[in-house]
């Protein structure tokens, strides 16, 4: 079987009795949406967003679950799950518990679900605040991008998405960049076609290793580092963070010399990379206090103790790895804020 | 790597400077284990007993878990588990959520775990009540059967295994049950070099299927089903339970014709099964009301509405497998019920 399928419409569930639907609520406010959601004879509906993945609240969601089996005097065979990233974390980490690990279908309905998060068999929790701490590997039985779910969603997914579709550009090479400069990024309009290409990146590294045993799917880190400090601290979307994070880490990689002054410049001066968030963005994100940044960055997955195995980008398909320590994060983050102030005066 | 080894002492523990101990508090009170805890420099004690194993508990756990790491600025790479079934699938389940799997090492300290929970890869929590109702496959990296750990347990604990002592005594066949009867139940004294061969039919039912897809581990729920009901609705413990639904099996196998009278008088009267219990226990356990049976047989894992894959005994060693009805079961619980009224007004 295909780890994924691209289609245009959702298809007719068979033998959706023994099934149950985890779903985003606010889907049914899609007529086309809320038709299908009601195949389903065992649905449960939950609010998408960061809440729905913490760990306080899997107890009672679990309850509940289990209780929709007892009414229907059923055992789930499979789990079908409909929403973004936090959706698809959840139902995936409940279906990897439940009789330890039920088939999952998963159905992305964001940009950034459908590019990233729904691919690779990663499920995740948040834990006191703290993202992703716990999880499982459980790989989807079946993963649905379908076009008439991803068009209905609100423009500004595409932008929530754009951090992780420039990380893709930047890991697959210069043929994905002219492909994202001819979408319309305001309008959140995707070139459907283009689509496959930009998932078929990830697949190429998680193939070489599906649990993350080897360090291969290390790169998929790319901007994260930073990126995660954002979207912990500050609160902005994941797509958005990891933007920034790859923003970070671009202007480092060309002061240590890795990546070139000129590749730099053609890098953001393809598509719609300089203009895509306000101004203002970039100087919130760097009043971040340093305390504050470093509790986030050892609090992040990783060892700091030996350092930092931090991703650098040579050319658009080509990284670098270098061990960093805290401290060096830590004074390039002063530089970056530096020259982000005296820019600012500048232009005011 | 041999999935068990059998020890004569507790092994100096290298490199335990990134480890998690997760251990029953009551080893404390044995010097020399609590000598042997003392090496790990991070220590989680909790409190053994089904309420470990409470979903609702888990959130709590993970987050002291976690502060552990961060107070000690460390990432784990791995996590020993020290105790009986409650701590193994307690400290199993969260090790298999941790990075999304860390390597354990379970070192089960009652006989009940050593012969039984801590082989087969699963762990397990409990919802609303409900045993094991979510859970994974996680094997550990390494068992530790040691024998100074086992031996200094409460005598009791030997009666409290005997279901899961009987269980692999009838699948693996004669030769089991004339070593059974050699060891002193009453004293709880196990001859430390049959131990082997019991846990070794555990290892030939599950590397034929090691994540029960295949139906071949289904064979390991001999005595489960009623002995399920008995320990959720009247609290008996695992072992004594377990060991009562075999005596529902073997009764219900001789009625069928499956088991003759024959074998089934020479089983019985072999060892110290006869006289294990407090004969009241029996007619305590049939005095459970018709709706809570069938409440516990339709919430245990089973899908009861193709009937359930029920087995039954022929001889030792041998298995048949038969399609029942909850139907079925109950009209044999109310068989067997006033066959042991009548038996008992005899007695008295």
């Amino acid at each position: 079987m295909k780890p994924y399928l691209i289609l245009n419409q959702l298809p007719k569930i068979k033998n959706q009795k023994n099934s149950l639907l985890i779903f985003d609520s606010i889907l049914l406010k899609q007529a086309s949406l809320k038709n299908w959601i009601g195949q389903f004879s065992i649905q449960y509906a939950v609010r998408s967003g960061e809440s729905l993945k913490n760990i306080e609240n899997l107890p009672v969601h679990l309850k509940s679950i289990l209780k929709l089996q007892q009414k229907n005097q059923i055992t789930f065979s499979n789990i079908y799950v409909m929403g973004g990233g936090s959706v698809g974390d959840f139902g995936g980490f409940v279906a990897s518990i439940l009789k330890r690990g039920l088939p999952v279908v998963q159905i992305p309905t964001t940009w950034l679900a459908a590019l990233d998060s729904a691919h690779g068999g990663k499920t995740a929790l948040n834990v006191d605040g703290f993202k992703n701490q716990v999880g499982t590997f459980h790989y989807p039985q079946q993963i649905l991008i379908v076009r008439e779910v991803l068009e209905t969603q609100p423009k500004i997914r595409l932008k929530e998405a754009a951090g992780e579709f420039l990380k893709t550009a930047l890991l697959g090479g210069p043929s994905l960049f002219h492909k994202l400069s001819a979408w319309d990024w305001e309008q959140g309009q995707v070139k459907w076609t283009d689509l496959k290409s930009f998932i078929d990146v990830k697949y190429s590294v998680i193939k070489k290793d599906p649990f993350e045993k080897k360090g291969h799917r290390h790169v998929l880190n790319l901007g994260h580092t930073m990126g995660h400090v954002w979207e912990g601290a500050q609160g902005i979307p994941h797509g958005m963070a990891i933007y920034y994070g790859l923003l970070f880490d671009l202007a480092w990689s060309t002061r240590l010399g890795i990546l070139s002054s000129k590749t730099a410049s053609q890098i953001m001066g393809q598509g719609p990379w300089e203009n895509l968030f306000d101004m203002k963005t970039d100087q919130l994100l760097f009043k971040l206090n340093e305390k504050k940044l470093v509790g986030a960055l050892l609090q992040d997955k990783k060892n700091f103790k030996n350092g930092l195995r931090y991703i650098f980008i040579k050319k658009p398909g080509q990284t670098v790895i270098k061990t960093v320590k805290l401290q060096d994060i830590l004074k390039e983050f002063r530089r970056q804020k530096k020259i982000l102030e005296n820019f600012s005066y500048e232009e005011l």
